[in-house]
């Protein structure tokens, strides 16, 4: 039986290299689908393919942790540090980004050799390290293996947009079920006053360094919608000119409609007979009008909810409601042993499980993203690690905003009520919808 | 005698005509010295020609106060309404802004023709105007007189990229004094508690509608620096390879250095002799090494920040530092009746000034705009007027950043505590400077 | 009264002096209907603004002949290398060329005092050069005023495209008069066999290097249309669709008009009515269907003959059938001392001169530049001059078309039938045509 | 027994099949040492995936063939029509040509199953069709094997273009032999006068319709060298400052030298060593400075004639000088049975070989494609022919120059001194080369 979580205490180190190893499995096997073929594609510069995502993940773990700490480690493939290297500054250069799709080598079979290469190397770095320096290792691999499971999403976002971009419209992996009905749109309240948010202090749980430090704020008081707004709400918007109404939209958000020649959220497509339909990881299906519209930018949302008479919520109003709620939701699915193929896409609100979590918000966690009324920065006090593994997160703090609350294409395991997700306002390609919020 | 500032009454028409006049002489005043060729050029899609603003002013009276309230009022010219609508989508379309450079007609001598025109019926129009319709104008010149004086700031800053280009280097306007010494740098602390910010109730003093609503907002204990940073000392980071560093750098940032090959502030040069010189729009003199830096990003305002090991201030704590403190600094000059003609440069800190001012920051007002860590956002409870006006401010709260206290641009009287200025992260063609901050 | 024609003999000195300063003010004399906005703005890279053509013909003269041979010349600007430098890489660094526009310095009074520097100096340097040297420079100062010729005709083609970006529709200069009716279209045959073409060995005479050596080719029996394709000619090919059917176009031109959105000629415009307008440098007018139609690229020419079931001709061709005939024609016409002033606009086929010209093709001079099928490259023993000079015309002779004729825009005296333009085959803003041909 | 050459009688169609069946097959042998991921990248636009190529020769026979001629064929894939339809815009929409590397699918093993559905089809066809219908067949599939046989040499170009991108320097193939000592430069005299070129009216033989019609043409006593230019030679143009010197290089030439960077031809690297190498199919080697120097633009190709005191030949002078000598060289080589297997690289001139061919020029044929100074036109007469098929080549008669002799990745038997290849004068991805000319 696989060991689906990390181990509470940090020194059992047969449940961590267990853990280490269904984390790199589950890479893998959401990559099983694929032909080589598709694995090397690249449809836009924020795009990368597949294989890259496989090679960059091992690249991590090889760079902080094989590199400058196991004895006589020697690199498979020097060149691989040019090509699989993201962003790094302070390691060396980079591969152009908008390139990585010039790269027929190594094959992916190539890259699954590198994969055993790292692994085999890192089985036995855990078997063989000291008490002191294990303690420091322990940190880096929940760093890498949470590394590698950001890099499992985009995987899945990645090759949604490749495979989209393709008139023979692939189908792969499981489709989605039948939808359930959405429930209706209610509200619900909570008070002003100063609270405390971001990461907690205890050194068990793992968490980036961009959740802290845990900080007080200050709200006034607000409300937020019980649910994300749907595909069906969506449409109304679409349906009385919302794509057509500059007043609506922030300044560069008509821009990026225009110039776009944005009229839907992504992958939505109409049918010769009317119909809306939207391209999904398992093909071209109906559009669900219960499920929660995705694929949207910061600025559908925002012109969603001036046209809806609200406001986006802040990053703050969104963990304040989620924080001691049980981290459940549509997760993406290897995680569990035995249990169904994943399904990667938002669904309608379970209703069961709904009415089971009480009278607050539903689907905080799970499904979609929630895009918020904050940009992306620093939590007062907050200093970015020296070293290279420092420019993991605090050098992005600059023309992005903040999302919550994980998507269908998070691994399970990985999502937090501090958990900060940032992205360009324009970015469309992942599993981004919102949920309305307003003063009191 | 010039009306010099807006009567405190509004409904002193006689002072508000005169006040009127004033500003509009400003504007010309400031084109004064410049041929018509130097008013046509557009250098980058940021920068409009100075005949663009003189007219775009112009037109802004004449849809927003002249064709709703002026009966009989005809316009000069239907197509200036193409030609000279900025950005407001609810009055029509507009001329494509990295187009405004192909436009030589209307000539300057038209422009200044229908200067006159929109005077002449604005004069009108405030004599003629029933009492209750003057409350609405009153509101409506204000914000008039001081969209005017916006632009012309950006007359300012929009002819010095266009005359930097010219390797004739051509010099205008008053050549800037001998230089001071700047004060050794020193901290202010600030303690941690619930401030009020944003923009009074008094309903006499004008405010744009971003400065509202009044708020409470949540600050950590803080310092600030005594005084802007300076050539001298931003000469120090770059020789210290600030510029080649890419640790020090937010990843956007580093791209932009990249890019745009910068290796200096904006209109710095290197002499053959290896001195470092600057243009001026008084042409090209000796850099001030005691004058406070100007024309970086916020990217190099952030870089510079990171490696003092200080950080940029939050806007709310520069607004805290500066309320209260009288409302003087190196301002846009023509305002001074008989007064010395236009310095349009920053100084170094004026140590007499200073040591008036008593023992806090100095120079939050004039010299150079400061960059903050602040993205520029709606206050808590902001809603944008409704109607065509409402696009000023609102629609542009997404990708940018907030900068505080005015520059040396910046026309005297236009300033205030709570203005918020903004512009992308990677502008450089304004009078944008920093100030350091850190916790305590 | 003015010399408006080079003397016959190249020695009589007092006539050259009195033709340089002709041609130097018919340059002035094109300027001077427009205001000094007009002459700063670049509206594309390939159009130049006014001002910049009045100081780069002096910049050449000053080059090619005060700089080497005018003994204590001084420059009046030593910047003035850089800004007027068209493309002689063997001068020195030239301004970039899409920038041109940028410049609003030298303004347009000072680019007059370089033109009367120039002029100066080069009148001091015709009296009192010796002999030998005469010999030289008399040679110099036909190409040079050859070359103020052809920067003549782009001052109307350049600002034509200025004035058409500009919704005000500027109108200048003279209105074309009524149209007279085109003569139906007619053939005319000419026989196979060896013509010489090329320049005469005549040294009197002047032609650029490119018209030589005189030299041999074979042509095959062929024929050509008696005039240019008319206005009412080309609406006819677009109503049957002529833009929309791929297979009349060559690929490259397929591509032009899809991303160009070609859909007539340049500066046509559809009225309100449906009835067809064109911008002319008299502003906006009635379609003339009877002139020949112009601002056509060689893609569309060569579409429209494919359309007619005719081809394109080839250089040779025209120039076996021009040659002989009087180099008459609509050309630009401040050369006439006390004649009308310039209509600088294709007038329909004058049936009057017409039939004084005999049976043969009609308006192979004048009116419009017509495309040939014959790509421009290099005569069979043409070597291009040493120096810089030997860049004027050699290093274009790639990827572009030859046009023959002459326009209305060519000065009087400035054509023959040896003549060879190029343009690459995508250009509109020149005053091109077509005259159609085909295979006996 | 393979079928290496196309029946002399179109009749026998058992030679027929067999022959379409191994021009089919070397395809397939050409992409063999390729991963699949080799064969979905495309590194520009010029460049196609290999499986495009394979796919999109099939969709030619598909097209042209089974469609309008076979009873009761049924595509394979509706969509395919527009995936794999090149340019024929008769025939229905094209994919975005730089969009072909965002296909992943068809894999390549679709592509296959595609390539077998095919020719199924098409050995029914070519069997069933009655004796009328096979005479059109028989030309169409003769295209089509042609058609085929031009994109094998493109597999071939475009695969070392993306291969050559990859810092890992992939190898395959076979690598190139021991270079053998090119022999001294000597040239050849040709007479002027009246001579017939393009294809013979012998209407078994095929050749595109671009040779055709066969005219005269005249030409003035030239002579050549008597082989290509080799590495050795070019190097010397390079030490003397090929690249940095302006007056060599054609206008354009200049620009693409500056705008791309190029010091070098295309693939050339030097190594830490200061040696010169080059990418080749079969990864990077030492330069050989005896074979013919390649994959350089025309502009290369023109600058280092005029370094050389000589210029570049008419297509007509190579025709001239190659028509009657045997139609060997160093060709693409699966075409041999049980030969070796393919070189994909230019030799130096194989001596013996050249001292039996005689005192002529030497290697007119293989190895390197010739860069001529004629623009790629029609020949007088020449009429595409009409319907899709007429698309193939007569519409890219505009801004490309013809090449000549084909080179070591064109097929052997697909060569003939009439064939005329064209590419734009940047192109520097094919196997282009050049050989000196000079007038006598
Ligand atoms: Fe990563
Ligand atoms: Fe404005
Ligand atoms: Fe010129
Ligand atoms: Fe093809």
């Amino acid at each position: 039986k696989a060991q689906r979580t990390p181990p509470a205490d940090l020194n059992e180190r047969e449940a961590m290299r267990a853990y280490y190893l269904t984390v790199r499995r589950d890479s893998e096997a959401l990559a099983a689908p694929l032909a080589p073929e598709d694995m090397v594609v690249q449809t836009m510069p924020d795009v990368s393919p597949t294989k890259w995502h496989l090679a960059h993940t091992s690249w991590f773990f090889e760079t902080f942790l094989l590199k400058p700490h196991a004895k006589n480690y020697r690199p498979l493939n020097e060149t691989y540090d040019l090509l699989f290297n993201s962003y790094y500054q302070q390691v060396g250069p980079q591969w152009l980004r908008p390139h990585r799709g010039f790269l027929s080598r190594p094959t992916v079979a190539e890259v699954m050799d590198y994969r055993a290469y790292v692994d085999g190397a890192m089985l036995e770095l855990m078997e063989e390290a000291g008490a002191a320096l294990w303690q420091k290792l322990a940190v880096l691999i929940t760093l890498g293996l949470n590394h590698e499971q950001q890099h499992q999403e985009l995987i899945c976002t990645d090759i949604k947009h490749v495979l989209a971009q393709n008139p023979l419209s692939p189908a792969l992996y499981t489709p989605p079920g039948e939808s359930a009905s959405a429930p209706a749109l209610s509200w619900s309240e909570f008070g002003g006053g100063i609270y405390e948010i971001g990461r907690d202090m205890d050194p068990a749980g793992f968490s980036f360094d961009n959740e802290g430090p845990r900080h007080e704020i200050l709200l006034r008081p607000f409300r937020l919608a019980s649910r994300p707004v749907t595909n069906g709400e969506f449409r109304a918007f679409i349906e009385e000119g919302g794509y057509q109404r500059a007043p609506l939209w922030l300044s560069d958000g008509w821009n990026a409609v225009s110039e776009g020649g944005w009229q839907t959220p992504a992958y939505w497509r109409r049918a010769d007979d009317g119909s809306w339909r939207e391209f999904t990881l398992h093909g071209e299906v109906p559009l669900d009008e219960n499920a929660p519209v995705t694929h949207i930018s910061l600025y559908e949302a925002a012109a969603y909810a001036e046209w809806a008479g609200a406001r986006l919520p802040l990053e703050a109003e969104l963990e304040v409601a989620a924080r001691g709620l049980p981290l459940e939701g549509n997760f993406l699915m290897p995680q569990r042993d035995g249990g169904a193929a994943p399904i990667i896409h938002p669904q309608a609100v379970n209703m069961s499980a709904a009415s089971a979590a009480g009278d607050g918000p539903q689907q905080l966690f799970g499904d979609v993203w929630e895009w918020t009324a904050s940009s992306y920065s620093a939590y007062p006090g907050y200093r970015a690690p020296s070293g290279a593994i420092g420019e993991y997160n605090g050098k992005f703090m600059c023309n992005q905003m903040v999302l919550r609350g994980g998507s269908c294409a998070t691994p399970h395991g990985h999502m937090r009520a501090t958990y900060r997700n940032f992205f360009p306002a324009a970015a469309r390609w992942q599993f981004s919808g919102l949920r309305l919020a307003s003063d009191l």
